[in-house]
């Protein structure tokens, strides 16, 4: 299945901080086909780094899409029954508007001069793009990490829009130490000299610090065993100790090689924005307490999380299931044992596939 | 109770890389004194940034030892039992040789010249003090973290010279994550261009790059829960989000002020060298057997890991007393409920001192 990103301009967005962008636009792609009575259409919602490109194999780059393992004929989210729709976050990198996009007031990149974002924004943007394309009614929204945050806000932010919601691997609000893995990143790019203050799109982008930044990232999408299973202690390309600062272990590769490889396909003010949107979700509204957020919910919910993941833990998870059953919201909640942390939603995807199937298919059936 | 740091030289010191070093020397301090059978002897040993200063106010800083709840008259380590020593480990910045030392060779600092060293090398330096303070045999070694790898070493290196041990929060060998987030460090060291190959020493030192590792290390050796506790989602100096890139959350401005703080303090340099050693240690000596290495030792054992530290985790401390228990040895094993992560060590001392007093009070009673 080749797929084809598009785009989508609108005139302005207003923005929760009181700024604004106008333009605005967004890149998405979609699979399957819209029924006649508009009522398969599902939006998949991307984490930190991704994309539109979520299924399918692009006509440019002849890669597979981020999620292509769940999204496609009969799979998890099964494209001969469903219109599948992903896009790109506002404050990306890969066709939505975002810090390295030209503002068209000055002719220049954005840079610092985007105005921060929030998750509650993105999801803005995401209902002009299903608005556009005439959907009423999305059958559901589903995405992990960043992306299971997105799927809170649309139920709590349009409620009539949204059927059943599928957060996965995330979170009602960024913790302590979510907020502080995110700023390590942070610091480590504006620490930088490529950086100049964000403005290096006429120059080198700041590799180092993005580099630093990532390799920080992958260490807490994996789990202690899932690290010990794939590189044990082994050496690289030697028998003993180089005792040197060359590299020694397979993991110390292969964290370097992710972050490099980071640098070539991610923009370094993207990440300053998506992780501050990140930070700043909290549907609690800094009163600590779910309820009231969740009251003029209408969906219904499937949370998952995994056994292994410490970055996004189940007890996150957890807290929503509890306080949606408490207001008596219909929610199902499936805890899955993996060993591959918080990757796992990527990656271990068997059990986690049927779970959607079947959520999908029923709500499907009686909702749609 | 006023103390000093006292150094003691030595004419040169073996490597296991096969390198040497010369002259060679540790800075140390003691507190209470040494019997007429020199039978009370312990020495503790301290974690990755910590010195010599373990107890005891400076006398030239005027700060109390970063482990001085512990030890001390009626403490833990009680001083008016016990003699204790405490040194600075070969490759740090605190008084021991390390990169920042002047190579008599060439008149400036080593700098990465300075040879790769190993936890083992640490322990043969600390036993070269030992035997200029004339000790015959140590009633016991002890520290946690880092600490913890050298009292295992000394058990492992020199049994006829050790009668118990009291690793803490500790490993018998670096995990891939424990490697990871040291290799994070170090490549945020690196990919500071005041690092300069590591000749800063006449410059500016890389205080970003040192500051961002540090930051990564805090966030490491805190909980999930105590950063729940101590920070929430606490805003800083402000009652709304800045929709900017300044401070917002109370754990942003903590780990920015330790950050900056330890650049004050800390060797970058050194900084890379006692991370590598850290890495580089394993007792099972490629094997994954600890048994080997456990056979020789004469030691009696009490080892201590806490629920929430996710750093050093009790697992690790278990393998280490399950092999202990196997091959025949006394070892007692504490796995002590705490939220405040690895720092548990160093903080949350209510229960581990009656734990460590009990344990030396049974040893010296039986064994001295």
């Amino acid at each position: 299945m080749t797929v084809e990103t598009q785009t989508a301009q609108f005139d302005s967005i207003s923005l929760e901080s009181g700024a604004g962008l106008s333009p605005v636009s967004v890149a998405y792609e979609t699979y399957g086909s819209l029924n006649a009575s508009k009522s398969n259409a599902i939006l998949i919602l991307h984490a930190f780094s991704g994309d539109a490109h979520a299924a399918g194999i692009s006509r440019e780059t002849g890669k597979p899409g981020w999620w292509d393992n769940t999204i496609g004929p009969g799979k998890a989210f099964d494209t001969e029954k469903y219109f599948v729709i992903c896009s790109n976050v506002l404050g990306g990198c890969q066709g939505t508007t975002g810090p390295a996009s030209i503002n068209p007031a000055t002719g220049c990149a954005y840079a610092m001069s985007f105005p921060v974002i929030t998750i509650g924004d993105m999801v803005r943007l995401q209902k002009m793009l299903i608005d556009h394309l005439g959907i009423e009614c999305l059958l559901a929204v589903a995405g992990g990490s960043m992306g299971g945050m997105q799927a809170l806000e649309w139920a709590v932010a349009f409620p009539e829009r949204v059927i059943a919601a599928i957060p996965i691997a995330s979170t009602a609000r960024h913790s302590p130490q979510q907020i502080a893995f995110n700023e390590v990143g942070r610091q480590a790019i504006m620490a930088d000299p490529d950086w100049c203050d964000g403005n290096y799109y006429r120059g080198k982008p700041p590799g180092r610090g993005l580099a630093i930044a990532r390799m920080v990232g992958h260490i807490t999408y994996m789990s202690d065993e899932s690290m010990r299973e794939k590189f044990g202690r082994r050496l690289r390309e030697k028998e003993k100790f180089g005792y040197d600062f060359s590299v020694d272990f397979e993991v110390e590769s292969y964290l370097r090689y992710r972050g490099s490889q980071f640098v070539g396909r991610f923009d370094a003010n993207s990440y300053l924005y998506i992780t501050k949107a990140e930070d700043y979700f909290d549907l609690t509204n800094g009163s600590g307490t779910l309820g009231p957020a969740f009251e003029k919910v209408k969906c219904r919910f499937l949370v998952i999380s995994f056994t292994s993941d410490w970055l996004y833990p189940s007890y996150q998870s957890q807290e929503i299931v509890r306080v949606l059953r408490r207001t008596n919201h219909d929610v199902a909640y499936c805890e899955l044992p993996s060993n591959y942390g918080h990757d796992a939603f990527l990656v271990d995807i068997a059990e986690q596939s049927e779970v959607i199937r079947g959520f999908l298919a029923s709500t499907f059936k009686e909702k749609a």
